[in-house]
């Protein structure tokens, strides 16, 4: 049995065909179009679902999709998904079965993140581990036993919506110091550029000088490959303030393997290895045994593959 | 069936003989003796056990024990605990069965606070909730339907030791900017005498100069009755600071009933509301549906009975 995969975004939505062992067999994207609506959307999700449905040569059992937002604790409705205007609250796996004959089920989607790398990816050996995406937000998937930690209503594991700094600045998150505020590739790159500014002859000001907004984590990496201390610090204080909010997680969960992906993750080492100093020497002595920092190398077919899975193990 | 519930400190040992629905039938406590060694606090632990099993009026099927420090994942053994000098690796539910007759299980006392509080208090509507403990140090336990949740290795749920501030100081914790520096009763007494010393004319120098040792969370809450504007001020900024505690549990595990126990928590309203507040204003909007903070009113009895009910639900 085969089922499809739907990754729901305010810019594409990428659709994938999921074999329970093989995993991708064939993958899509077709652009969102979200100021044409909410009918407009569903339909072109549901016309992308059909399509990748007939090309299968197996059975199509049902449909996963990520989407971003809050999600019902039943994963069958959406409420509020950011970047997709006029969305509120839709009963979206109805609105899918409707249009294409498939079950369908919904899940937030860093946490199909975590559970196509718990299957697929750099997760598999474990049975327990944290997720950390590191994208344009930060987000979180908690794995335990084996599946996702949901929590009472289905919302754990907004990592990127937990302080290091109570007195710190609030970007983009409800929270003042919020995790989110110092590794979100925005205000990454937004602080980098601050300091950039004062380094007229540094290659990074020449390079991006009066547009720091592009400068990409990738941009510090490669800089930083190339002995440029500036970027090197940069990323190092990153990768400090991410250790200090893994302390948070594995404190609370007494989980202690972390997965990293997404596009500051990128930044590897240079972010990694100082998140991996400064949790070991915070973190209490029982803590340190098997605690480990490990980059998910799958992009985001974890969260085409998540999907998928959700929908072969849950439907 | 009964069950005999222990609550292990450096201090004393604390015994409970526990009815599945009438709770504590009969209480007992014996000083600890730490000093005089690990098998002479076994014996002490055992001939305290002999004489509450010889007292009951129905057969008891088995012992539940709280203790300090890491449990191990089989409840058999507890590593290190702290005020237990010479202890270090200890078989404790085999020491207990070869000197009882008896099987035992052993736990994490701030979790057992968790377990007692919901089966017999604040923590019984709900299915989930997440207990902090506030007393000489912060401790914590998570139940997640209904039971407690142990993360992979049995340790989870140490919310004293997630910072707020990675800034912040480093007080009996590993990790900088710890919520047990600020919430831990020394601490708060330390912070709050430091405040009083600048205030020659405040009843709470006059009361306490030169000792502030002395001071507890309750004089606080008794000058802060009266009025006392500086009492309410350092009781505010703990609240304030607990507020910012519990959103980062909240944020990661999503559950939103917060039960809060312990010494510190005697300052009550005074702590409980800023930190409300802050955790309303902090927290995302999703997140502040059914969010409540409630006091637990059992004292330690709710270890005991924790302890208790550790051994009937699970031996």
């Amino acid at each position: 049995m085969l089922a499809i995969g739907i990754d729901l975004g305010g810019t594409n939505i990428k659709s994938a065909l999921i074999h329970p062992e093989k995993g991708i067999l064939e993958q899509h994207s077709i652009s969102t179009e979200a100021d044409a609506g909410l009918e407009a959307t569903l339909d072109r999700i549901a016309s992308t679902i059909n399509k990748v449905k007939e090309s299968a040569e197996l059975p199509v059992m049902g449909v996963g999709m990520g989407a971003p937002g809050m999600i019902s604790l039943d994963r069958k409705s959406v409420h509020n998904p950011p970047n997709l205007p006029g969305w509120e609250h839709v009963m979206l796996a109805d609105e899918i079965k409707k249009r294409t004959g498939l079950d369908a089920l919904i899940e937030n989607d860093a946490n199909l993140m975590a559970l196509g790398s718990a299957r697929f990816g750099s997760g598999r050996p474990y049975e327990h581990f944290i997720m950390i995406t590191l994208g344009t937000g930060v987000g979180g998937g908690i794995i335990f036993n084996n599946r996702i930690f949901r929590g009472a209503t289905g919302a754990a594991a907004e990592l990127g919506h937990v302080t290091i700094d109570y007195n710190g600045a609030r970007c983009n998150s409800t929270v003042t110091g919020a995790v989110e505020g110092y590794l979100g590739q925005r205000f990454l790159s937004q602080r980098a550029g601050e300091l950039i500014a004062k380094e007229p002859k540094n290659e990074l000001f020449i390079r991006f000088n009066g547009d720091f907004e592009k400068l990409e984590p990738r941009d510090l990496s490669d800089a930083a490959n190339r002995g440029n201390k500036l970027a090197i610090s940069i990323l190092e204080d990153a990768g400090n303030k991410l250790g200090f909010a893994i302390v948070n997680y594995v404190h609370t969960l007494d989980i202690r393997k972390i997965v990293v992906s997404g596009g500051v993750s990128k930044a590897g080492e240079w972010i990694l290895k100082p998140a991996l100093k400064t949790a070991m020497e915070q973190l209490m002595p029982p803590f340190r045994t098997d605690f480990e920092i490990i980059p998910e190398l799958l992009g985001n077919e974890a969260a085409l593959l998540g999907a998928g899975t959700l929908a072969l193990e849950n439907i």
